[in-house]
């Protein structure tokens, strides 16, 4: 079988290098351009810092990618159906318009383009079908190819496990205070000296983010969920592993016991990076906790440990329920559900 | 002036340790019995560990009680009018009782009879008028003594800075999620492999006390208050100072710019070791930081640093009101509390 | 292939994790007894810490061993010829000689016989023949069985890459300074209070270990090798992994290139559980790193990383020679190191 | 009295921290221009990391700088003859010889012009005498002026120990490996990514630095002392505070019992930030500790803290001593040394 020719875009960067290392050996997906700013390097000169910006690496640069020389976005082929990007915001913009324009399908990890209404914001679990609003975007814009987005690495571990809930009973009300890994803030990213034996409570953005996001994945293509939704989002000195703790008002009266088989038997997408079950629920009374947590997740990839949510303390509390989530901020929140995005788009016949 | 005649209780561990400090040159207070396990030996011998369970410490142990001789809580003088109780939980119950019985008056910073109808749960700017409950206390069990108790930390630190808005607005829902530090298990309490580079999102007991003991304190001597509280009470790796993430759903409308007006100037106690502004409020969008902020405080008593609470974040969300409380777990969350407690007995003439 | 049957003493703790993970699958090595405290438990209940004393383990508890019950030394059957110790020290010394008494072959990891003159102390890459000293301890004590040590980890790891220098160049004078983890505490261990944001410059024991159990190593069964060692054993903030300084003061000049490739070519054992190169040798200016390369080593088993040292930042200074050394402590350095022990000992016939 | 009028170069960074809080409230100097790239602002404005880079910070910017307007190197006045140099390496070099020709004394702490032949390179209290090389100095190049440097804070924290050793038994070799903390690379300096979990053993230039340095100072102002000196410098996980294992081989025997007795009786200048004994030596077996010692030091100055060495663990070494030597590296090896300088050179009459 022939494989889907694919690009990297900011392959050098801690995303980036997620993307090459999920890709690896990938049965369908072949990297066929590496992008990044040291054009006319071999990829192994440019990525000094393998594997320093986030833990689960293999110790080197896969042989695959180690000789291939990085380009610009411009010299990617058309006959490349879909570009990853992990470029940083504000960056990714302009660069993700243009290969679209140009035919390309993007899956985007940055912010730029994820709350424009023509534009799928997709965990593959969640809402595969908003990938209808491609068809959408390309009478509006027009073009050929299409941007696509995956979600910030907070709202992606927490909505996973509120969609069965938001199902099920409907939610009124959420309040999430978040305790985030430094890895989150990219390479060299967070001093060690405002890190260490502290905690920052504020991350710009962060949490307009988990608002709005996470009501325009749970909502219909056409309108976002109607809640409401309050956060506080914390930098904890934890290398890898967003923890949240989440407080959510039901429409219905949701019993703990049966939001927690609701949530064990939530289906995975039967995609090759995708895990068994994306919701692992513990019983214990102490866990999840980040660092014993963060790669759970089983399925038919090497690379799909990360890939699960954890979800624990799962209670009936005075306003309806709480628990606490934890996933792997640069793998499922980050390069690999992009990935995961990118093999629902193949399965549903976009490339 | 002849000074008050005091004893601390459990003074070798990290509470007792805090306790020597803040009584070091105490003007109206004199540490006159110094009770623990290690019996005859005198307090620099048996307090090895001294400064290893918290921060802040004074380099070595204060001259004062260098050389007195730890006695066992039989030894305690009737002339003692006051005790100290940094014993640990169970064991302090029926000590503390059997002192009281015999005309002390405990201050208690242990759980064991903190909620019972007839003791005292006090936070000086808070609630000093529940000292009368001593007298329904004499008279129920009856004893000359008594025993007043200090709230747990984390209950004191969102607690404080609630006190102005459920005055003002009135409350009716507070969702919290705490980032407690190491020092909040005592020494040696949490082992390094279960906190580096993790979150503990659990910790045994600390949910409920979060719920009753706010209410009782911020009720009347008859009614505990009538709002709902739910919490996550978690553990990161600092070594002091708790911080917390606050949603209070108020019953009036409170807005932000009034309340943070309110929290900065609610009274201190003009106490010797109270900090003049119990509440510091900060407008910086990333303050406070549990390393920089944990030591805030002026006040009197050169040991003042932790004393007040610092909030920060605060502003109108979706529910109402949400902002960060930061407070030193075991100074104005521990032993500081409790001497504060203390000096208020002095004052209102029940030492 | 009829598989050796071994049993494991203090199965439970983090040693014994570790050789019930590298033993997961062995090709020759089949386990028929777990020795702990908890006589009659199941493993999988026994063992409620699995993973949390050391890293890189597995999710969970492998499933050959789950069910399986928790028996005592005495318990174990006269077919069993290999018996692995995770035992602490002293507790080790008295149920080892037992063992051995009983005619089964000890691999310790426990300090207790180390130093005894007719106990064979060996790592297998250095010092195989070493097994020699069985046919002397029979003869001397006498009994069938055996007893075979595995050196502290400390010293495995620094005297792994100096065994190549001494054969070639002789060595006078070794200086090492350690920085350790805190796994080599065991569980619970080090307090996170006492390494957070500290360094302690001593472990009970530590320094008189590097110093004669190199000696023996690196000398023959008759006398231990002639140079002087002093050393400071240090414990960091990291999980795992000792990183250790190593000044060489050789009898024959020594060139740094030269050592560099004899320890390059050092050979590995061609056992199962070791690792292709023993030694690796990196020639960047900031290599090894705790973080980043304490899980080296490639080879047959899946668990094989960790099973190598890796040398950095050899150069010739002033009095010779000198280098990084990093080793994993709970495997190169641990029970990784005693499999391979017994490996060798099937190898040669032992068992 | 009149104050001295002093400069202060690089006042934003942590070093020009150190410098503004050490001279709060100084006897006997005056700041009267402060030096950074904002020119035109106030401190205040100019520092909004004020006590990020560094621990043990007054809570806020002391007020008697916090209106005062950052000048430019150029705008600093004839009139004050004293300038304390907290610039960075090579931007340090050029501005500190313009001042230098002006007729300015600087004191500086960087290592541009350490190592040239006629610029004392001053522990106060180990090599005051070195102060006449201004003289050379000034005949040399010629100028009014003069730049003196203070050492590098490794060499400073092992060279002041050294002292007394040297002096009664002579030195031949000495073995340095250094646990340095996160201060030393500035703000915001080394990533939390790279020092969480690990060591880093290589520090660009600092090996160089502890060989050349400590023999200028242990030297007269002829020669360099005699002896040979090699180093592994490392990174730790430690917010402030270098910790150093020594190995010393003296020219004649040294007994540890007299070599703690000489730096216990070790002199101090009497000046008003240098500390009355400026190495404390400690006889527990396991001190000094980072966190525990590092702020070690009394005398006159409230900020005096953090200037003394501690020495632990010494003992004799098959080769002759060993010891562990702890200092604060941003106070007695960084700023607060530069201002002993500077109230020798007073002291002395230069200025």
């Amino acid at each position: 079988m022939k494989k889907v020719k694919v690009a990297i875009l900011g392959c050098c960067g801690v995303l980036g290098q997620r993307f090459v290392q999920m890709l690896n050996k990938h049965p369908t997906f072949e990297v066929s351009a590496l992008v990044d700013l040291y054009v006319g390097k071999k990829y192994r000169e440019a990525t000094t810092k393998w594997g320093k910006g986030s833990g689960g690496f293999d110790e080197s640069i896969p042989n695959y990618v180690a000789d291939m020389e990085i380009c610009s976005a411009d010299d990617i082929d058309r006959d490349v159906p879909l570009v990853f990007s992990g470029l940083p915001p504000n960056v990714a913009g302009p660069i993700e318009l243009d290969l679209a324009k140009k035919g390309h399908i993007v899956v985007s990890k940055a912010k730029d383009h994820r709350l424009e209404e023509d534009v799928p914001l997709v965990i593959p679990e969640v809402n595969p079908s908003h990938l209808e609003l491609i068809e959408r975007q390309r009478k509006k814009r027009p073009w050929d190819g299409a941007i696509v987005c995956a979600p910030n690495c907070t709202t992606s571990i927490f909505t996973l496990p509120l969609k069965p809930v938001f199902d099920e009973f409907g939610v009124e009300e959420v309040v999430v205070t978040t305790m985030q890994a430094v890895s989150g803030a990219g390479y060299p990213g967070i001093s060690s000296l405002d890190i260490t034996d502290n905690v920052v409570p504020y991350i710009e953005g962060e949490e307009e983010k988990t608002r709005l996001e996470s009501k325009k994945i749970l909502g219909s293509i056409d309108k976002p969920a109607d809640y409401k939704l309050a956060s506080h989002c914390c930098r904890v000195h934890v290398i890898d592993g967003h923890l949240e703790s989440i407080f959510v008002k039901t429409k219905q009266k949701a019993d703990a016991e049966e939001v927690k088989r609701l949530m064990r038997e939530f289906p995975g997408t039967g995609l090759y990076s995708g895990p068994k079950r994306p919701i692992i629920v513990r019983d214990e009374v102490d866990r999840p906790q980040t660092r014993f947590d963060r790669y759970a997740g089983e399925g038919k990839s090497p690379y799909v440990g990360g890939m699960s949510v954890t979800v624990g303390r799962l209670r009936n509390e005075v306003f309806g329920l709480s628990f606490i989530s934890l996933g792997h901020n640069t793998i499922r929140g980050g390069a690999g559900e992009a990935v995961l995005v990118g093999e629902l788009l193949e399965r549903e016949g976009y490339v």
